[in-house]
């Protein structure tokens, strides 16, 4: 049975020629980039060499930029050090976060008596800005916002100028997870009121173990990972040297390619739309699937049944993978916190169908068939 | 010119079986570990198979074992834990500490007010195990003793057991920083009084950019960094799946040539520093060389003079990796705090050799030739 692969959300193949870019640094060239013995040098060199590469891609300064094991330690560091560091002390964030964001708020919260307070959720799954700024202006205290730039589950993306403009306004220090947007969308960090953003490589055909934190210049923190001078005394440990060549590599074709896939994958994504609406009845997208989306995640609402409940199981059966939720928490099967935190509606069934460019039309008619035939 | 590389305690070659196994992770099998469909499940089958490895290759339950993204993460979560969970409000360490865990202390000290206390070192470079007794003595709350196995720089071991006992009279949580020692020694942990060890993939010749975390199991804490349920809740983030893979490989391919290996390379270091002792005058050995110390580290004390100040850098010119301290802080170049310790004689200059199974007798040979070439 051939596999057909509609998870890119939650993690995408390794491009062939990553790999090949990572490959020479895991076989001769593994000299520890801290070393001071030209040997040592050429690996210091290639991490410096993919921090300008992730840099000029971002519209950054390599400065700016770092090197983490992912975008969950990536936005934990933001946001503690907003925190320890910047003298936030209330923290406003939104129920349809990743978990990377939401424990983490939690915990400061909880713990640390950092003030918490999120902000609503229109029908469209996106955030509600006018009561963003009522949240702002009632806070009376400096405010870390932590909002994604498009999230996981139903694709919808913020408009992180607006909120960053927001943000400066009150002095408020802003974060966005975009590990959903780095290698998906064109960023231009110079012209962009944010002081961090995250990636992680295997969202868009790079390694796994590898992310970035982009640290705007202005902003002074302490490390969160502590011991050794890497990353320029901002993240100490031994630097996964080819993890790190291999991110640069992937976000440089990721970027080169951006306008041909990403017209390619929206129009895959808009053509399993239009298929599921003609094919199965009653069929609605969660999300904003029409407006301002990002191009390679659909969020299908089947109506409940006995047929749509075992959905997920029967796509699996016939080698087909999407998933309920993020994948880091499907596990659970508790459902979806993001579905649930602006469509109550308890008589529907999320799937989530996410593309890359290895996707191909065909396929798209094989899921939808395969789905006619178990509805 | 042919490179000697003779720096193996800052990190090794990956070892092409180990390379082997990871490869089908990073092409065909890309699955999402937390993915519930059956190609998700064979990457986290993968992974329970390598905890299994390295649980079995330590003589620990498999539910002991965490993956991190080194050694550093690794020892920045276990003294965090022991701080924030466990109730530990002074910490016993020493001077000659890694900077990942004597940064790590410093910091929950000076930002904290958690006590800090430092063990005396014995001229050897040895802990004073009767010091250590009394600090626990007068600590009068609750203390995290965070000591080394084997000291990076000059190769030293703790006796971990008679810590471990020690600690265990004083009701104290027991951490060591084994990242020299993992995949190096053999470890039976089921009948060692420890709470917590580290791990680090590429001083094994394992992969960079993975380490692991023992957790005892009668110790609770929680994650370091939050999100996603991997790891079983312990450490989120969309898992290393390669790195995991290779580092069990690593170890199992380590634990099963141990005996072989170490006295190999054990015979390296002695013969090198027989044949320095023999050609060049006065030198001598930081450290305890003929008595408890690792068998991969020799640490050099060479006589100052104008000659020996550039010997690494004349070292390099001629092809040869050695190092001065740790690599992550050799850049400073602000000395060594391991050597200045124990040894504050200033007119000795200290270069660390260190070996592994890929080094050769010819290569000593070369380097002592060419030592003696430098005096
Ligand atoms: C929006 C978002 N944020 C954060 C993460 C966490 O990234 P990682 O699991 O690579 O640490 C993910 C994916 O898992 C994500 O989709
Ligand atoms: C004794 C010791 N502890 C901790 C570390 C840190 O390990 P890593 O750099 O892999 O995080 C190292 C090596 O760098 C080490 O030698």
């Amino acid at each position: 049975m051939e596999r057909i692969y509609f998870d890119n959300a939650a993690t995408t193949s390794l491009e062939p020629a990553v790999l090949e870019a990572m490959l020479p640094y895991m076989t001769e060239k593994f000299g520890n980039p801290s070393s001071i013995y030209s040997y040592g040098r050429e690996s210091r060199l290639g991490i410096e060499n993919a921090r300008k590469s992730v840099a000029k891609a971002l519209n950054a300064h390599p400065g700016e930029i770092f090197f983490t094991s992912g975008g969950t330690e990536s936005s934990n560091t933001a946001i503690n050090a907003a925190v320890k560091d910047l003298g936030c002390k209330h923290i406003i964030s939104s129920p349809i976060e990743h978990h990377a964001t939401l424990h983490t708020v939690e915990y400061l919260h909880h713990h640390d008596g950092i003030g918490l307070s999120f902000v609503k959720i229109l029908p469209s799954g996106h955030i509600d800005l006018a009561h963003l700024r009522e949240l702002l202006e009632a806070a009376g205290e400096r405010c870390l916002v932590t909002l994604m730039h498009a999230n996981n589950e139903i694709g919808n993306l913020l408009d992180i100028h607006a909120v960053g403009n927001l943000c400066k306004e009150f002095d408020a220090i802003f974060h966005s997870d975009t590990v959903q947007t780095v290698g998906h969308y064109p960023f231009d960090l110079r012209n962009t009121p944010i002081h961090f953003i995250t990636g992680a490589g295997h969202k868009f055909h790079g390694p796994k173990g590898v992310g970035i934190l982009y640290i705007n210049e202005n902003v002074k923190i302490s490390p969160f990972i502590q011991g050794g001078s890497q990353e320029r005394n901002m993240r100490a440990g031994t630097e996964n040297l080819y993890g790190i060549i291999g991110f640069a590599k992937a976000l440089e074709l990721a970027t080169a390619h951006h306008t041909e896939h990403s017209e390619y994958i929206n129009g895959l994504r808009m053509y399993m739309a239009a298929q599921l609406q003609q094919h199965i009845p009653d069929v609605t997208f969660n999300g904003d699937l029409h407006g301002s989306s990002l191009y390679t995640v659909l969020n299908v609402a089947f109506p409940k049944s006995e047929k749509t409940e075992m959905i997920l199981f029967n796509l699996d059966i016939n080698g087909i993978c999407a998933s309920g939720g993020s994948a880091c928490t499907s596990g659970a099967n508790a459902g979806s916190h993001v579905i649930r935190a602006f469509n109550n509606n308890p008589n529907q069934i999320a799937v989530r169908f996410s593309f890359s460019k290895n996707n191909t039309k065909e396929e798209v008619d094989s899921v939808v068939e395969k789905l006619k035939e178990l509805m």
